[in-house]
């Protein structure tokens, strides 16, 4: 990513993190002063936003920061992320909010990378939703990526995903696809939730470019897909709705190409780094 | 909290939402049709956010949303959260705004409450840390305080936390808040971390007001707090450090003021909730 | 759309137009004068952006605004587009403002208008391309449509548009293909370029879902098209490069889906409309 | 103009262009890959906007760019503007953008040097108005003076235009004068509208800085230059309504000082420019 | 003023008062407690910036405010200037901004008074400078004409002031003016500092608007006006340079038309006002 | 203080200060000349904001700025406080900006510093209060520092200060404490204003960590101090209300531990600075 996506980010969370002064450094460390300190990891895991953190300090100027992995690097426990040398007031000013960054996106790409390994030798590939954090859809769809899963649409304005309101609204999957073919741009696809088989079968008819299968049972979805699969083999197939890290290698064996999982951006465990003075 | 606190927050996420159009909405809802809904409960939990669900409505306009409850009620599976009525396009525009927000807030009230739950009938109240997630600190600390724990400092600017590197430099705990009291707010508290008895016995006889024993060992705890209440009744005194939700109430029953939980904020687990079309 | 969208521009348009006070109005109108006025159109056309109008009014306060016509409503020379009432000072200050935005999208929606009644009657539509203007693309982009024509990819982030450098990079068509299907969210779609009939084939036996012609002679672009559409009907075909309004009904007679037009929002003229004092 | 007037303006364009990734490049172009590019002019004309599109890749990073003209040259078709050496990613993404701006202030450079052109031995000057688009003023602006035009006023703040309104609120044209000449800055113009002849002769008595002829016939525009003339030749006159590229010359031929285009800035073709790998 | 040019300040001002929580009323004072409330003068003097005060709590919400007098009113010490009704926690949130901005402005415009009093009776007017406080200029400017005063241009851009650096890279007045008048906004009005007699000669003959006597001893003031209003009576006069309000009266009876004072708004005394609960 | 905590305020004051262009500077200097220049004290007093005047010129770009003297030093009139080399054109933009910024923070940290001479020797300090500029706060804050004095709370989320209100409110000044208490967070002190000896009592009863003596008479003053002192030795004391810098002396002889002056930040004058071209 490049830093005019996140500086914003990272300039809001250190004036949240300095309304005046740093009364604690400012008035004990002398200006001058400086160290030497590293990232490291406190668990295994993949890391994410190593460039995010560097620009923290790069922001707030004095530190010669280096990183020792890249984003999408595995660390063990106790590996170094990075290590940084300058003004010994700026690391202490920066620590927080680079961590706090660094540890909130490696979390989602462990997280992810979990998922993908889960789904692994399948057909079937992970991917996010548009359940994410206010201000941070951007960063934590590209940690998903960086994990080894794939994103979904970004939002409401980059893909079509009919619901069933949608369905209601138009009398029907057919006439919502129907409508929405002739005006929406044409790089965009079409995506239809579909609650039981009927409703699968004008998914297919009407030409759907993916198809979302919508909180099916694990009977009811091999059905499906098999159905979809010999009528038209260009369609993708996702899975939705109750699917979580414990029951995620089942739902995969099915076959689907997508099974989407809210969990990875709206319920993140932060990757433990603590940064440490040399 | 007030409007102007989360205003640009949820106008930040609606961006992030809508770059162009909802082009399923906007090309299949009939711009005048209007729809009854409401938020319901996937779960048991405290509810956080309501206000600010509300408002995104408000700054979207055109609908009425109608709180079932307020911050802090507790709600059980099913129960309705809030009731809505008007444009349908707005509903569905806004929807997944509210909820991200909504959720996460809701998740950390929930996650709160039970933690304050496991120290209750002790003398120990939890609290938060500045480990919270970039643009959201004050959302994310109002929730703690919703679910029933407690605020440690909002940032570097309000309050002292003497740590390793400040007390390096000032050549001892002594030196430190000799230091900075001569020169922070005088509204300002001083804590100062200790890692040892040595430290304690410093931190107390220099006047410290909070003293945070960091990582002592489940052995060396009852000993420092016990010769910080003879000597100086009025210090607080917190615990930190490997502290999780499945030890709480171990450490808890030592008697310390305050038990700080980093995971509060930076590992939380949405409350679910979904918004349903009546 | 949605208030949200614009409010900025809107705000900053008006800070631009007042950066101390109206210095003729302030201190010429009296504050409390009323007066009644309305906007006028001084040619035939397409309106859009009226509720934009209403809200730069609605912005300042103290105005009543009753639009006579709906985006996309034609109008003839001397229609009244809308109605204002209220303080005059009010009227005066916004007048600039909101006649600058209705006009630009006005001269699109025109123009767009224009160029898909020369396609009418073919099966190619019009759309426009991400030769915008600085800040106002999403707006752009709607009158666009508004005034018949389609969209686009609304930009880098939304669909795949293989272009030289990348068919180069990535050691040709096929590859580049292979690479991004790989890696892009499921729900975005595969656009390449094509310079040749090689590339064409390479294009369809890859899977694009859209191909572009960029530059194809007169000569080439039917045995293209009738390639592609006998191999695989699903592809959408887009030509560009080249194409004016003037010879735009030429090329639309070879039955491509899309033919894009930088100059729909790269080169507006703006449609001319006065406000009038009643 | 400064980097403090347009970086803004750039980053909000580039963050139109990209609000996840350049989903093509990213995952196509290796991330150390570099290339070389140049601009090119596709037409005649004059350049403006050269240190803007510097700006652009200076503020992604990674990019050697070398001007080859400055503002106000005048380039053939098939010149080279400038030339890009670095990341090939950062080019590709920075092209639309730089482009976007880099076209439109080049075009109205060159309208304006054509306009400018037309008027040229006589007495009058050609200037712009406050027709701009929101948040481009400041640029659009600078872009006419490049090309050899003037500007009229900013904003309604920093000179008085008195219309029919304001003169109608005053009471006349003499009453709105002594009027706004008592409150506004000492530093700022004083000029009217005048309808007819009656009111040039009240606007001249009043002492007004600058009379505008507003839509006066051909026949009428030289008594009233004439009388103006004579009475007080310090009188600055301005010629408005009706005139466009076509008639300009015949307007300029009665000596006004100023005619201002709306066209210069609300009407613009943008000035074709390529970027081209080398 | 209109509230788009000072609601970013509110807020502003709003966010550095309350970060997280108003932490001692929200704790304390009931969520729907209502209070009835006033503003009361401390002092006698002119007010300025009610309807910003009054903005305060419309942004806050739930206050009904009545201004009982509005800007430019005298007050005397004790006289109510507003009152209020609604939610206690909300006044007591919105006190300190409100006052902040009130006292300061009333403060600016009181001393505005005293000062235009000082120059009363004779053809002088006093009138600001850019020595105003960052992102408050057009606050405070309004402040000086709210009492009394007179606004000198705006700002670097829309009126020209030549000083030393200028006549000495141009090679003298009559060139500097000479440049200037040919580039500039027709609208914008010429100015030049003059530094002794043969300055100002050069100054009268070059055309210049306005005429500042920068420094000029208490001697050499009335030869220079002298020469001025004899060679061209319409030349504006302005005094500058050790003026202040202890002998203004002395240089206010030379007859100048201006006398520019940058204390007004760079050492603003605060007007003393205090919200007190009914 | 940081970068990053007065860049937006520098710009801000930039772009108030350039719209468009400094139509002197921009149409009379040559884009290339040169100067040397220097800031020069006209009065003696101390300096704060020497590194933001700086970070104009860094922003703005082009000039080597080299400060003589740091923040919080003493200098006398027609001492040296920095040297710029560089752009002419660029001198002459940022003098102002620059300028405007650095004369009123060194007023506070002159003003701060005498009113720090008159208790000098004496047990209390002098601190700020929350009546500042808006968006100023945390600058004005630091200037207070810098010239000596203490700071009170940054705003009301970070200490508690009890008054009338909320006194009455909770039912007596014990309630108050008791309820804050239980809720803010434990690093916050607690402040109560106290009207009569009666109210100092309860506070101290109550565990009050300041009391404030608000309004209280000459004779008052020491019998309340005496108590608080006898009574708990470790409570703050404040004195607030009526005091000037020509009665402070008085009233620190009384041996309170703070004085807040709300003068030194909403009452400043500005300290005399200019910039002189060498």
């Amino acid at each position: 990513m490049d830093n005019f996506m996140y500086d914003d980010i990272i300039l809001t969370a250190l004036k949240e993190d300095i309304t005046s002064r740093d009364i604690t450094t400012d008035y004990i460390i002398p200006p001058k002063q400086e160290s030497a300190a590293y990232l490291e990891a406190k668990a295994d895991g993949i890391i994410c936003g190593i460039d995010i953190a560097a620009r923290v300090f790069e922001l707030l100027g004095g530190i010669e920061f280096v990183s020792k992995i890249k984003d999408g690097d595995r660390v063990k426990q106790k590996d170094i992320i990075a290590e940084l040398k300058g003004n010994t007031r700026v690391i202490l000013k920066g620590e927080r909010t680079a961590l706090n960054i660094l540890q909130h996106l490696s979390g989602i790409a462990t997280k992810s990378a979990e998922c993908a390994a889960l789904v692994s030798g399948t057909r079937t590939v992970i991917c996010d939703t548009r359940k994410t954090l206010p201000g941070l859809r951007a960063l934590q769809k590209y940690a998903v990526t960086v994990g080894g899963g794939r994103n979904h649409r970004y939002n409401l304005s980059d893909a079509v995903l009919i619901k069933d309101n949608h369905i209601d609204a138009a009398g029907g999957i057919d006439k919502a696809i129907a409508t929405v073919r002739g005006k929406i741009p044409h790089t965009a696809k079409i995506e239809t939730e579909t609650r039981n088989f009927a409703e699968v079968k004008t998914a297919v008819s009407s030409g759907a470019d993916i198809i979302m299968l919508d909180n099916f049972s694990l009977d009811d979805i091999p059905v499906a897909i098999s159905y979809i699969r010999k009528t038209d083999p260009r369609i993708l197939i996702e899975l939705s709705g109750g699917i979580t890290e414990s029951n995620l290698r089942d739902y995969a064996k099915f076959g689907a190409d997508i099974i989407s999982l809210g969990a990875l951006t709206h319920s993140v465990t932060a990757f433990d780094i603590s940064l440490k003075f040399a």
